[in-house]
């Protein structure tokens, strides 16, 4: 079967853990708009392919630590939208949750999301006490403060960024936390994984800033131009399209260069091309598939 | 050394791993605005006090599950002043994470905290994997959705509420947590445990609700009379102050009965009855101490 199948029952059986007729009605619809229909589904994908590529799996442990990766994602998507912060009324070419539900609700769908993701890795593992733990460490890493998606944002809070811990903590933590997870839900060290996460991570933030100005709303699903309105680093304001294009090949290499010696080596090496040739609508890349 | 030391330097060291130079300043420093000076710490010094009263302790393990819950709790309190929920300006006596810092920062410091509460599950319980597991998952299903607080506050969102689901939710989950996660940390059964913990989050309820009405904003530490401008459930509001008052005392009385046999109990009765007693301030409490 398709991995990417299994990610999508794998997330929709986590979300119906938040279900049920005990539910509040309007949180469990507004959890299951922030989670379906999803979008590129990359970190959980990445997590997954690093799985194979260690070559001794436990796919239902993989399939966990993917879908808590992605309920993370979805959820740092939920908050960012909010009116304190992009004050986004699309996401994925659908109003955001905020748009359709009100902020109070996103608040809290967002929070429920962190939760479940939490309690996705408890209740998969169950019989895998030892891996729980460092997946538990190593999603609340890329989740939290100081190097995860939530110390990112509030970067945006400082007089002065930095713009390395920034993008580092924004966009690239939780790619490297899904190539970590990936090895370490097959019982192999995580760390010699991280690289490829990290450099994947970069080269998709500095993708988001060439389409941030180059790209249409169409092919985004979501307004453009955020990053300028709200005044944030960008890779192509700091060094133009041109290089910027240049600045995300030599990422996608490193991020090549970085798998460790495994098993699936040379297939990994093939999947990286391909999916990095979809981090840019065909019209920006200098690249063939 | 006094529990309440314990508690103290378990959570300053829990909020120190979220703090260092790469934490943006601001984030960070909101996070321990939102934990010091704290309220009562009644959860975690209920999870302390059903751990000693069972009698087979494991004192680290047990504070890390206290340290989590509280977490969690003030996580929820930096959420609900938001101004999409209370808009409080003031908590314990001080200015809300919101009012110091702003919204943006306050989404983010409520988030970095639920991450940080399962992170410090993970770090304290690295030497006991299948404490971690039933930890998790206990603290999970009190914080998420939907038998958590996430979920009981989101029930303020429907048109109709059901006043049992949204008070168990909201209050009641987490003394339920604290109650069972005791018990849990010391590899006592847990399920025995709950009932003490539902009891006595209802009463607390039932306490906040006369509070809310007769108190003044000197003894709450935070603004009086916000539930009735917010339509909410109130016990009051369905059965006057006399009548609540009398729940109250019952509520108390149900959860010394529900204490389970063990080597404890006896002290554990005097313990509830002396914590009940600081529910209500001195004037409106009919109960000597």
């Amino acid at each position: 079967m398709d991995p990417a199948v299994w990610i999508e029952e794998s997330l929709a059986a986590a979300v119906a853990e938040t279900g049920g007729p005990d539910c509040p009605p309007i949180l469990a619809a507004a959890i299951r708009h922030a989670v379906f229909p999803g979008g590129g589904r990359l970190r959980p994908r990445l997590c997954l392919a690093v799985a194979m590529a260690c070559g001794k799996g436990d796919a239902e442990a993989a399939l966990t630590a993917a879908s808590a990766i992605e309920i993370i994602h979805c959820a740092s998507l939920v908050h960012d939208d909010l009116p304190c912060f992009d004050n986004a009324e699309t996401r994925r070419g659908l109003p955001s949750v905020q748009a359709a539900y009100g902020p109070a609700i996103a608040v809290l769908a967002g929070d429920a999301m962190i939760v479940l993701a939490f309690e996705t890795l408890a209740r998969g593992l169950v019989k895998r006490p030892q891996a729980l733990g460092r997946l538990v460490s190593i999603v609340g890493r890329a989740a939290g403060a100081p190097y995860g998606i939530t110390a990112g944002q509030a970067f945006e809070s400082e007089p002065v960024i930095d713009t390395a811990l920034y993008h580092r903590a924004k966009t690239g933590a939780l790619f490297a936390a899904a190539s970590e997870a990936g090895a370490a839900a097959c019982g192999a060290p995580s760390t010699p994984w991280r690289n490829l996460g990290s450099f994947l991570g970069e080269a998709y933030q500095v993708a988001d800033d060439i389409r941030d100005v180059a790209g249409s709303a169409e092919d985004l699903g979501k307004p453009i131009g955020i990053d300028a309105r709200l005044g944030r680093p960008s890779a192509v304001r700091d060094m133009g399209i041109p290089d910027a294009i240049r600045k995300l090949d030599m990422l996608v290499e490193s991020a090549i260069d970085s798998v460790p010696l495994c098993p699936g080596r040379e297939r990994m090496h093939d999947l990286i091309r391909h999916e990095a040739s979809r981090f840019l609508p065909e019209k920006l890349s200098r690249r063939a598939a």
